[in-house]
C-alpha cells in the first residue's frame, strides 16, 4: 500500500459505516440494493433495517408499527409541539420547524422510554440470574431510583387518569404477538409487574403510560434502550410535522405562547 | 357566555387544532380514537392521516411508502448525516443528534423536492388550461427558472451518473400504481417530460434524481409542495437516527470533520 | 510536491479559513495571538474582529455595543424566548436551550434587520448615483416591496405604540457618533427618511423599531446585511440564555405554552 | 379579585419573569430602563445584568470580558464549527447556522467548564469546612471522578501540548484582578492546586485548558456552574457566526465533511 493510499484510507476510515455502501449509480443499505427495498419493504421495516441491520418478519414489523403509530402526537400542550408551531410562524423552513420540536424531546420527555427500557432490562437480567419476577421487580425499581429518582418513567400520567388509552391497547397487541410466538412476552410480564409494584408501594393503582408500553414493545423486539428514545423521536416527528404544517396554513407571524394581550407577569426581585 | 368563558376561549382558541382531540383517558386523531388506529393502520398510513386528515387506501399507502423508503439516507458525505454523527460525540441526547441533522435539510437539500413539486404543479395547471404537455413543460421550466435559477431541482446528481438508482424504480412503482387506477399517472408524464426537455436543451441526457421522483409520487397522491419537504425530512430522519446511533456505538469524543492530524489551511487575508 | 502532499493539501484546503491559525500551543485570530487579545480587547471588539477581520476604534466599538445591548431581549411573549424556556424544562442542556431559541430567529423575526439594511443600502446606492434622498427613499421603498411585500421591516411595532423606546436612544447615539466623525450619519438620514415616507404614505406617523435602528448602526459601521441578522442573533442569545436559566431555577417539567388546565380547542374538520 | 382576573393572573403568572418588564413604549431590564442602559453599559456588562440581576463594577466586567474573549473559537476541526459551516451551504438562515453549532456544545464540549466549576466549588466548600487546600483538592478530585470519570474536565488538551496559550494569560488576568481586590483569588489557587495534583498523580505535568481557566474566572466572579456552560456557548457563538458567514462568502452547496472524491469506507457487518 502506497503512502497515498494510507492517507486516503485514513480519511475514508474516519467516516466508516456499515449502514450504506455507495458507488456512482449504486446504493445499498445493509447489503440490500435500494431498488430491491423500494416497493418490497414498508417504511417501518426500513426503519428496523437501518437501525438494526437486519429485516424483521412481517409479524415483528406489525408489532413495531403499533409503537410507532401510538407515539405520533400529544397535542400543542406538549412543549415540543407548541415550539414547533411557534417556529412555523417565524420565517424558517419546515425542516427547521421539525428540528425545533425534536430537539426538545430530552431526558424529561423523550428520555422516559429509554429510562424505562433500562429498568425492564435490569429486571430481566436479575431474572436470568435466577431471581423471581416479583423480587427482581422490587429490587430493579429500587436500583433504578438510585439513579433517576422516585418517579418511575413510563408510569403515571398527569393528564390521562386513571388510564392512558394507548397503553392497554399496546399491551393487548404484545400479548397477541406473544400468543403467536412473534415475541416472548417476558417484558409484558415485567411491565405489568412494575405497574403492580408501584401501585402496591403507593397504596393506589397507577397507570402505565405510552413510554412504559412502547418500552415493553421495543424490549420484546430486542431494541437497545437508547433506540427507545430515538424511535420515539421518529414517531413524534410525525406530530411535529403535522402541527407545524397546520400552523403554516393557519398563518400568523411570531406567534407567542399566549394571545398577545396577556403580558408575562413581572416579579420584582431587585 | 360569561366573561370568564370568553377569556378561557381566547386562550384555547389560540392553540386550536384539527389534528388531535383529548380528554382525560381519551385521545383521538382526526376523529379516530387512538386505540382503533393502533394495530389497524401502519406507520405510513398514520403519517398520511396526521398530515392530511384522511386515511389512504392500501394501494395509496403502498406507493407512499416507496417514497418514504427511498429517501432515508445518502451516507456521511451528506452534511446533515455528518453533522449528526459529529453531534453524537459531543455529549448530547439522541433527540439533539436527530434535530441537528434535520435542521440542515434546508432549501438547497431538503427543499429540492418542494421546488420540484411546484414545477410539476405549475405544468399541470398549464395543461388544465389547455396547453399540451410539451409546451406546458417548456413554459413551466422557463417560469420556474425565473424564481429558482438555471439548475432545475430534482434532476441531475453530482455523484450518481448517469443514473440515480432510486428514480427508475420509483417511476416504475408509479406506473404500476397508475395501471391499477391508484393514481392518474399525469405527474409521471410531467416528470419525464421535464427530464426530456432539460436533456434536449443541454444537448445531453440528464438523470431524474430522488427529489424529482419522490415529487412525482407526492404530486400523484395529492400532497401540497411544502409537504414534499416535510415528508423528505421524516424519511431522512431515519438515516440521521441510524448514523447517530452507529456513531454512538463507534464512540469518539468531539469528532471533527476529518482526522485530527489534518489541520484546516490558514489563508492570510490581513 | 509529492502526491501525498497533494492529497493532504486537498483536505486541508476543504476547510480553509482566514479566521483562525493554530499550531500546538499557538492560537491566532485574524493574525493576532490570543494572549494579546485577552485583556486588551473587549468582547464587542472581539466580535467585530472575528466577523470582519480588523479591530474597531474605541469609538466604533462603543456605538457597536449600543446595538448589541439594545437587542438582548423582548420577553417570553416572543416565541424564541418562550420556546427556550419550555426547552429548559424538557431535560436538555443549556446549549440546547440556547439553540432552540436562536433557531427560531428566522426571516420574520431575526431577518427584519437584514431586510431593512438591504433597503438602506439600496437607497444609499441610488444617492451615490445622484438621486436625492427623498426620491431615492421613495423608489427604494417601492423596489423593496416588490420583493418583501407591503410591511417595511424595521418600522412599526405591534406592542410599542407610538414609540419603541430603543429606537430614539439608538438614533441619538448615532447622531452623537456622527458629530465626532466616528460615522458618517448618512444612514441615520436614510432611516429617518424611510420612517417619514412610510408615515406620509399611510397618512399617520409610524415608529422606527429596534430592527430599523440597529440596521442604521450596522450600516453606518459598514457591516453587510446578513450580519445584521447574525449580530442580532448574538445579541438575542443573551436573552435566550437568561430566560432559559431563570426557567431552570423556577423548575417545572415539560412546561407547555399555557397552564395545563387550558386545553387546546379542537376544531372538527372531518 | 373577580374570576376573570384570576384567570388572567394564572396565565400571566405561568410566564412570570424577573428579567424584563414591559408596557407599550417602555422596556426595563432588571429594573433599568433600556434607554438608560444603551450607551452606558457595555455588552459584557449587559450579559452580566441579564443573567445575574445586578451590574458589575468596571473591574469585574473587565475580567469577565477576558473569559468571553478567550473562548470565541477553536477552528473548523471542532465539530460545532464544522457543522455550522456545512449548514451554511444547505440553504438555511444564519440563525439556523448558529443554532446548529451551539446545539452541539453538549456535555463533552460545552459542559467541561460547568463540570470543572463544580469541582472548584466542591473544593472551596471543603476548605470552608476547615480542610486545607491540598487535602480538599485531593478529596474533591476523587469525589468528582466518581460522577464524571477519570479525565478531569478543564485539564489537558489533545492538541495544545504542553500548554494551552489561553490558560496562562487568563490566570495572569485573575491574579492581577486579585491584586487590586476585584476578586479573592481563591479559585485561582484551587485551579492551580488541581492542576498540580493531577500532574502529581500521573507523574507528568498537565496543562490547564480554556475550560479550566474560564471556570476559575466564572467562579471568582460568583457565577453558578451551569452559567459556565451558558457563557461559553455565548462566547463560542461568535466563532460559529464568523465561520458560518465566512463559509457563505466562500460559497458551496451541501458541503460535506471532506472533499467529495473521498467516499466513506463501507464496513460489511452482514
Amino acid at each position: 500500500m502506497s503512502l497515498e493510499n494510507t492517507e486516503e484510507h485514513a480519511i475514508r476510515h474516519w467516516w466508516r459505516t456499515s449502514i450504506i455502501d455507495m458507488k456512482p449509480g449504486q446504493i445499498e443499505f445493509r447489503g440490500h440494493p435500494i431498488q430491491d427495498l423500494i416497493g418490497n419493504v414498508g417504511f417501518a421495516q426500513m426503519i428496523w433495517l437501518m437501525t438494526r441491520g437486519d429485516l424483521p418478519s412481517k409479524a415483528e414489523a406489525d408489532l413495531f408499527e403499533c409503537a410507532l403509530v401510538a407515539g405520533v402526537d400529544h397535542g400543542p400542550q406538549a412543549p415540543s409541539i407548541a415550539a414547533a408551531r411557534m417556529a412555523a410562524t417565524c420565517g424558517v423552513g419546515l425542516n427547521n420547524v421539525m428540528a425545533t420540536g425534536v430537539n426538545m424531546l430530552g431526558d424529561v420527555h423523550g428520555g422516559a422510554g429509554e429510562q424505562c427500557a433500562e429498568l425492564y432490562l435490569d429486571i430481566a437480567e436479575r431474572m436470568d440470574a435466577g431471581v423471581n419476577l416479583n423480587d427482581a421487580t422490587r429490587d430493579g425499581i429500587a436500583h433504578w431510583r438510585e439513579t433517576y429518582g422516585k418517579i418511575v418513567s413510563g408510569f403515571g400520567h398527569r393528564f390521562h387518569k386513571p388510564v392512558d388509552p394507548r397503553a392497554p391497547r399496546l399491551m393487548a397487541m404484545v400479548r397477541e404477538a406473544a400468543s403467536t410466538g412473534t415475541v416472548d412476552g417476558m417484558f409484558a410480564d415485567i411491565g405489568e409487574a412494575v405497574q403492580a409494584e408501584i401501585g402496591r408501594q403507593r397504596g393506589i393503582e397507577i397507570a402505565m403510560n405510552i413510554d412504559g408500553a412502547t418500552a415493553v414493545i421495543f424490549c420484546e423486539l430486542g431494541f437497545p434502550p437508547p433506540l427507545s428514545r430515538g424511535l420515539f423521536c421518529l414517531s413524534r416527528s410525525v406530530g411535529v410535522l403535522s402541527h407545524g404544517w397546520e400552523q403554516m396554513q393557519q398563518g400568523g407571524r411570531n406567534k407567542g405562547p399566549m394571545p398577545p394581550r396577556f403580558l408575562p407577569l413581572y416579579e420584582d426581585k431587585t
